[in-house]
Formats: C-alpha cells, structure tokens, sequence
C-alpha cells in the first residue's frame, strides 16, 4: 500500500513492527523527548489511552506496537496535523484501534468520554506563553509554544478524562518542575514517578518524565537518572533500550 | 589542650584544618548526608548562619573552615547533645564563631533574632513521626525521628530566621521531596537549588539536598546527580571532593 502524501510530506519508517509515520521535514517533526515518553509511560498495562496534542500521531503509534490492548483516542488542535496523523494511521491499517480528533484540549467534554481512560500521555509544547523566543510560522508555534495551551490545560484535560487510579504521564523541561507539579496536583493528579533526563551523567537535566495518578496517595517513586549520551558522546544503552519499542511490548 | 570528654564520649578527627569533634560511638554520629549537606550549602559566602538540629554540631564545625567569614548559631534540643556541640566548640576554640543554644527549633524567637540570617541549614530527623521503626534510645529516637520535630516546623524556624534572599539549605530522604517543597513554600521559601544523591548511578535517589530562597522569584536549578559510589563500589570523585574541605573553602 502506498502512502497518502501530501507536497512537502515524506513517510518515515518508525523502526517498529514495520510502523511507518508521516512527517513533514519543514515542520514539526517528532523528537526524542517522544520516544523517551512512549518508553516511560508503557511499562504497565493499558486499555483505554488518550494523547492529548497528538502532533503527527507519534505516540499512539509507537505505543500501539507496546500496549497491545489498547485503543486509543489522539488530539490535535491543527486540523493539518490531525489530517497527517489520520493518513498514517490508515496507512498502518491502526484505524480500529487509533482515532484521531482534530479538537481543542481545552474543551473536550463534546469529544471524548469523561472518567475513562487508563492513560493520557502528552508531549507539550514547552515554550512558555509570552516567552521571546516564538517561531514565526504558526504550526511549529503551537507545537513547541504555549499559544495554545499550557501545562494547566494538560493537566485539567487529564483530569477529566482518568477514571480514579489513571495516569497522566509527561515530558516537561526539568527546570520547570515545579509548574508541572503543580499543575497536576491542583487536578488531584498526585504524582507518582518521576524521572530526570540528563544528556551527560554530569550534566544537569534538561526534561523530566513525570507519571501523576488521580486521586492517588503521595508516594513518590524517583527513578535512577535517565542519561542520555556517556563521556564520549556515544548514546547509552538505557537510550538505546528506549528506542528499541520491541524490548518493553508487553506480550 | 586535652578535650573534656565524659565517659562513653571519644574525640573524632574531622580531618579539616585540624577539627575535632565529640561524639559518643554507642549514640548518634554524623553520617555521609551532613557532610554532602556541607558541601552544598557552602558554595556561596555568609556571614550569619543558623544550623537547626545541630547533634554534635559538626555543620557548624566544618562550614567554619569553608565560610571564613561567618558566625554561628546552632541550635540543639537535646542538652546532652547542646553539651557536646558546645565542649567540641570549645575544643577547636572557636567559641567566637559558634554559639550553641540547648533550645527548641518550635521555639526560636526567645533566643535568636528574626530575619537576621543570611544560611540556615539543617539535617533533620528522617522518620515520619507515627512511624514504625522508633528506636527505643530517646536521644538516637530525637535526632532520627520527628518525635520533636517535623519538616514543616524546620521550614517555619528558618522562615522566620533568614532575611529576605536568605537560604534554608535541607538534606532530605529523596522519596518525600514533595514534603519538603511543600513545607518550604508554605514559608514563601522558594526552592532554587535541587540535588539528588544515589548510591550508584543505576539506582534511585535516596536523598535530596534542596536549597529554598526567602521571597524568591520561581526559578529551580537542578544540579548533576551527586552519584556515591562507581559501578565497582568504590567512592566517586564527587563524593571525595565532598569531603575534602579545604578545595571549597572561600579565599
């Protein structure tokens, strides 16, 4: 089958299972921040998932390949976007397990079932709303920005989608910690794991994994350091691991 | 000169411009976490210092050789323990520098200035009060648990103590970070400075050390992992420089 291209697309093989992705090598393009999330957020079991600002669909279609049970339910504000996602959805014949919604995240009570989701994983847009450093074409903005949402807003929308005892899991700029933290407690979203991402093992962290749980009791698990590159620049094997999406799919 | 010691008591060389301290071997000794604490609050000049809990004194003791300039107050419950703390004072002749009080850290205004301080440190008791494993000693069972005193009431001592921008630097189990951020932003005392100690660097955290800033603006720093021992067991270079005084003092 031959993919569903649009100009300036390409098809990008995802290294899974034969899982393809379509991206667009002007635009906004899936990161390690992602495969790092999918590795932390998929060690346990889940049936009902929603990936709240979806972008091109990376993450349900990597996690699709580790929870093999689940389906899932992927937002995305850019109605181009959410059209790139539904295509490679279709292109790996995901269609009964993967639906794509091009929906606000801020208002998704009329999209998507309040209360029942096992998992909500996102990669938000990290820029800071206001911050200087804005990109001028809108659709790398939204992505990387917080013209369209913040942490609140991820958080909020998690905490109307989990049903009690669902996880929210997150990749975030560690030095924003504690923004995240309390973004997630203020839904009662208690956090749960947390794990820092250093690109040297003497480096500081620049992302944190954070897994907050509704309604849960305080009892936080800290995870050893994730670190991603060793002294001589080469990539660890804990990074490695991460992207070898067959090693953690749960049977 | 000869140390005053009772019986039970022994002198300790703290190998650090020839410091000695006395501890008693059957009761509570300073561990690895006061010296990675002293390490930690030491990288930034002070003149007025508190130390809260202070055991045997030996914070104060070695922040000496490292802020010069200093003077401080330390504060011990226990008389036995303010005893100690103040006989070894006495011993390394610094009894211009250190003072300490045999007072209750829930009970400060009495005996120390409001606002006055620019460091207030502390290596407080680790055990939830309510917690199973008490010991039956009273004296280890004070300096161990929270029997007489909790993380909040650390936070609201040096709330009251450090001026504006001054510091509360904290050595604390990893696993209740959210605690201690909590109790120290209940105190407007902004956490600026985070960093995580593992035994080795494929291990979760056991410890935090956190530096909270009074009236400070959010912004945190978390450090590189202070890693403990290598993948063979043996000590780290970080943890050595940890302990050698003398390469951080101030000139």
């Amino acid at each position: 089958m031959s993919a569903d291209l649009r100009p300036g697309e390409r098809l990008d093989d995802l290294c899974c299972k034969g899982l393809c992705i379509i991206q667009r090598p002007d635009a906004f393009r899936f990161g390690m921040d992602a495969v790092l999330l999918i590795a932390f957020a998929s060690g346990k079991q889940a049936l009902r998932v929603a990936d709240l600002g979806t972008g091109t669909g990376v993450i349900p279609l990597l996690l699709s390949a580790r929870l093999t049970k689940a389906c899932f339910d992927a937002v995305e504000l850019q109605p181009d976007m959410a059209d790139m996602a539904t295509r490679s959805v279709r292109f790996n014949g995901l269609e009964s397990r993967i639906r794509v919604h091009a929906a606000d995240l801020r208002n998704l009570p009329d999209v998507l079932p309040r209360a029942a989701y096992d998992l909500v994983t996102c990669n938000p847009p990290y820029g800071r709303a206001g911050g200087t450093l804005v990109n001028p074409d809108a659709a790398i903005r939204t992505a990387r920005h917080e013209a369209d949402c913040t942490v609140a807003d991820v958080a909020a929308a998690a905490g109307q989608l989990l049903r009690n005892g669902g996880r929210l899991c997150v990749v975030f700029p560690a030095p924003r910690l504690l923004e995240l933290l309390d973004a997630m407690r203020a839904q009662r979203l208690e956090p749960k794991r947390l794990q820092f991402v250093h690109d040297r093992a003497d480096k500081p962290p620049y992302l944190v994994l954070c897994e907050g749980m509704r309604l849960a009791r305080p009892m936080l698990h800290i995870l050893p350091p994730m670190i991603v590159h060793d002294e001589h620049g080469n990539e660890t094997q804990a990074l490695r691991k991460a992207y070898r999406a067959e090693e953690a799919c749960d049977p």
